[in-house]
């Protein structure tokens, strides 16, 4: 089994994509994060969704999150809010991470090696070694849906 | 919304859990990762899909995902094999990180601020502020869910 038979279509955002926007395509495809291209279809960063709520959240709360109870039930479930106007591009962490990005014949343990190394449960499938464009992606779930039946 | 409203049952392992069925877990039940919980019930910890992975691809792999290339297809579809014998314990991390935990109070921006905070998208829900026993978990999931519709 290759990268090219595990790969699906997967959703893509640019840095220009509304942080709102990122926020519905996670939740409505149930997404662990999403995969950042750019104008030619280049993967540039993958998103967790963690990094959206980043956004969302006041600082003074990410500091100390036992803060966040003085905001009242009915407006913390409005926090999202904080997201109208920003974009992808300022969820971005500031250091770059090792991005995981394999080509169409990467095996398995490859696939495994990447997520293993990165931490990220997404890898991005690209049609070329180099500067390949974005093709699909393997997420954990269904690379370990196909080892544990082997 | 509070913490209580949102937290579902979620399938927990021990640090005798064999691997093979942690990985098992996360395959069955689509999950971003499995709560460790103690004896009595506590979390001990959060177990990302990808730190079994950790366990299951050997170690030169890890260090250079491309030396993985040298191992045929046929062999690294059998990878997870190597986690035989070997328990959740080998899977966690030698620095344990923040846990986030919230209790049965905690408001949609608390468990926002925590997932944020620790970059988990998985907060697990206790039944007291100290040493509380597990009572499920909020994912980011469920959480997005909820606040987008808002």
């Amino acid at each position: 089994m290759r990268a090219r038979d595990l790969a699906v279509d997967f959703p893509t955002a640019t840095l220009d994509t509304p942080a709102l926007e990122a926020a519905k395509l996670l939740a409505e495809h149930d997404l662990p994060g999403l995969i950042l291209v750019d104008p030619d279809g280049r993967p540039l960063s993958i998103l967790p969704g963690t990094q959206v709520l980043r956004l969302a959240v006041p600082a003074y709360c990410q500091d100390d999150p036992a803060l966040a109870r003085v905001v009242d039930e009915a407006h913390a479930d409005l926090f999202l809010r904080r997201l109208g106007g920003k974009t992808v591009r300022e969820c971005l962490p500031e250091q770059p991470k090792e991005l995981p990005v394999a080509d169409l014949k990467a095996t398995v343990l490859e696939l495994a090696a990447l997520m293993a190394r990165t931490r990220s449960p997404l890898v991005a499938v690209v049609d070329g070694v180099d500067g390949g464009r974005l093709v699909g992606a393997v997420t954990l779930q269904s690379l370990l849906d196909h080892v544990l039946e082997v």
